[in-house]
Formats: structure tokens, C-alpha cells, sequence
């Protein structure tokens, strides 16, 4: 699990501007919470929007912290690079523009030292001209030519999914202890029995048929309690046979 | 802009187990559709959801095309490879659980020859341990510890998000065929009437121990030829035990 905020996070300012629906602002709230952000700024909102998702049950006390401004100009007035997320298909192109993985690079680097705003526009319409003007460059997520435009509160999420992805370490390293080749070689054995005297492998089989039970067990790539289980079940299934079969028992 | 739809992208199934909200529903199309993905499965969704997520002003094709099933088995039986979601908090630990980044890096591998189901559990609940024995490992989106669990369509498009992010191509595909769930979850009744016929379960094994065989024989993570090769097994030593237990045999 990664550092719980990594160093710089709480330089970044989420922007969110002229929001409509409140779900968004509370959803892009929730987003930043999981991934350790802290500084969420609102450039008219639609204001019930913003006073129902304050006011939402369980709204956090990062929504409740939001500051509200009445332009990008005052939103973004503390911050030494002002990126905007965009679908990037229409009149952003006269900026430099960054597909996500690397534009994301180049925030990280910046958060170490500085203030940095990322702006998201309005559901509909996204960022409007005026908006674009205070940005430095923008950023793409990857999303598909015949269908780029996407939810806000998803386009957030992936955004800072990506800022904090370098910091997630590798995954569990595998823990398990595997079955040692004795372990392995007494259900190979135990299996044959129970395939000889169930009639599966005929009569006399033989060397071959050996081999052939012995590789489909080792490629089971057994942990040592799976081994152990198995174990405990087929000498049961064997007790089973045995004993099924004998008039006495 | 990344290739329209990328080779494997429509073996994918997006699988949402119980989902309560439809706007929920609607949000994992949508993302699926960003990110060129086609194929949705709903799992016992909260019905009047999926029916309000179905016939919302401008519904994607893709929900439209939305199967839908009774039982998370029946919604992955023709998929190789289960993964589900989760934000790893608990019960879920003694599943392989990989970090997003790896995980999609094997899904993307597996889907250049499979059908391959990733499953995302209720809004508040997650996934249910019954719903996680059916997967071969899981998946989790590196959220903070103090805040783990993400909002349902966020999650969704972080997942779909970071498996359309490489760039590369995903390389050779995976030789050998694997088996279906389908195929695996017959070798699991198999072996659960097996161990129950032998006594190895006890008179009246319970919900848990079925469970327990479910992700035991998942862990084999077999081949499609060897999953034949142990079905067939398995018949011949249940067919042995019922009639050397059958007086008239």
C-alpha cells in the first residue's frame, strides 16, 4: 500500500469549473480522498449544486474545506502551472497538449516544489476558451477517437489515479511457500492408485501412464497447504475406494 | 490517439455483481465506451436500476446490449480468467491480489487469446465471499489506506482506464489454451460430491466448504486440456465409489 500522501500531493488544486451537477463535485471530492489530495477549489459552481453536495450526507471534510472563486484568474492566482484535462478535440489544439501518463510526469515533478492547479471544465461543454487562456497545457486522457468525451467525476479519478500511480510500489510479493517434490511426488503417487483402482488407466499401465500422472501433478504448481489439502483429500477418496470394494469393511 | 478498438479489447467482460444505482449502471458504459470496450454483464442487478440505467435519455448501445444473469457462475462460465475488483480491506487476503498495474498487464496478456471477466461487487459491499471464490485472483486500485473504497463508476474507469494506458503491444500470445470457468466450476462439483461421497466433508458440508473447493480447484489455474483430463479422472472415481458401494454392482 503506498505512502498515504505522498510527498507534494498537497500542493496540487483540483479546479473545478462552472460544475452543474453535484454528484460531480462529490464524486471528484471522493476521488481525491482516495488518492491523498487535498485542495479542492470551485469557480462557479451552479450554486445549489454546491450547496447540495456541501450538504450531502457523508460529505467530506475536504468538500466542506473547498474554497469557492469567481473566476479561473482568482482560482489559479497561487500556483506556478495551471494544467487543463480536456478531450482535445476541437479548438485546444493551439496549446501544447500531453497525453495523460506523461502530462502527469510533468505535474509530479513540479508538486515537489510548487503549487500546481489542474482545471476540469463543465460537463457539457468542458473547458471554454476563456478558461483555456490561463492554462499552460493540457492534458488528454487517452479515450477513443469515436467516443472521447467523458464523465467528470471519472475523468477526475483516472486524472489523479495517474499523479499517484509512480508511487504504488509492486504488488504483494508472492508469500506462498510451494510444494516441495516429495510433497508433490506422494500425490503423483497416491493419484496413480486411485486412477489404477478406479479403473481409468486399464489394467496394467504403464511406464508412460506413470509420467503422464506425474507432469498434469506438476504443473498444478502446487502452494505447500493446497499440497497438504490435496493430500488429506485423495487419501480419503482412497480409504473410500478401498473399502467400498471390500465385503468386510 | 491510441488505436481504436486494441486487438483482445472485446474479450473483455465487464461484470457488475448487485449493483444497487443506476446511474452507476450507466457510468461503466460510458467508460467502457471511452476506452473501447464492449461487453457488459449485470449480475442480479437491483432491477428497477438496470430498467432506469437501460432506457436513460441517450443509453449506449453497449447498455442496450447488456446481458444480464442469476448467478455470478452462469454471467463467467465461458471466460478463463476471473478477476475481481476490490479495495482489499479484509476477507478478500487470501486471494493472489495483485496492484492495478500489474493486474492489467496480465489481463491484457490473457485477453489476446481469452475471454477473461473482471468483476466489480456492490456499491457499499464490494464483492461477497461467494462472489470472490469465483475468481483466480484479485485486483486492487492503489487508494490511500485511510480512504480505500472508491465510488462504483470511478472504479470501473480507472480499471478499463490502466488497461487501455499501455501503449505497447501486448506481445505473444499465451500458448495454451486455459479452461472456461464453466469447465473449472464442473470439475469443483465434481470433487465437492467426491469429497462429500468419501466423508472427507462431513454429513452436511455448508456454503464455506463448497467455497473452499470452488477456490482450490481455481488456484490449479488449469489448461483447457488438462481441465478435460481431470474431469475425466474425477467421473471415473466417482462412477468406482458409487458402484463399489452399490450392493448390486
Amino acid at each position: 500500500m503506498p505512502a498515504s500522501r505522498p510527498a507534494g500531493f498537497e500542493r496540487l488544486c483540483v479546479v473545478l469549473v462552472a460544475t452543474r451537477n453535484p454528484l460531480n463535485i462529490g464524486a471528484a471530492a471522493r476521488a481525491m480522498s482516495n488518492f491523498g489530495f487535498v485542495r479542492l477549489r470551485v469557480v462557479n459552481p451552479y450554486e445549489p449544486s454546491f450547496r447540495e453536495a456541501r450538504s450531502a450526507v457523508g460529505a467530506s471534510p475536504l468538500l466542506e474545506r473547498a474554497e469557492e472563486f469567481n473566476s479561473v484568474a482568482d482560482a489559479v492566482a497561487d500556483c506556478t502551472l495551471v494544467v487543463g484535462a480536456t478531450a482535445a478535440t476541437r479548438r485546444e489544439l493551439q496549446h501544447p497538449l500531453h497525453a495523460l501518463a506523461e502530462g502527469a510526469r510533468l505535474l509530479r515533478k513540479r508538486l515537489t516544489s510548487a503549487r500546481v492547479a489542474l482545471l476540469f471544465g463543465q460537463e457539457k461543454t468542458g473547458l471554454r476558451n476563456e478558461d483555456l487562456s490561463h492554462c499552460h497545457w493540457l492534458l488528454r486522457i487517452p479515450t477513443r477517437k469515436e467516443h472521447p468525451s467523458m464523465n467528470l467525476g471519472q475523468a477526475v479519478a483516472i486524472c489523479l489515479y495517474e499523479l499517484a500511480r509512480a508511487a504504488e510500489p509492486a504488488g504483494r510479493p508472492e508469500s506462498q511457500k510451494r510444494a516441495t517434490a516429495g510433497e508433490t511426488e506422494r500425490i503423483t503417487a497416491l493419484l496413480f492408485d486411485l486412477l489404477k483402482a478406479s479403473g481409468y488407466l486399464g489394467r496394467r499401465p504403464g511406464p508412460a501412464d506413470a509420467e503422464k500422472v506425474r507432469r498434469l501433478v506438476r504443473r498444478l504448481n502446487l502452494s505447500a497447504p493446497d499440497a497438504a489439502t490435496w493430500l488429506g483429500m485423495l487419501r480419503q477418496i482412497a480409504w473410500k475406494i478401498k473399502s467400498g470394494n471390500d465385503p468386510e469393511a
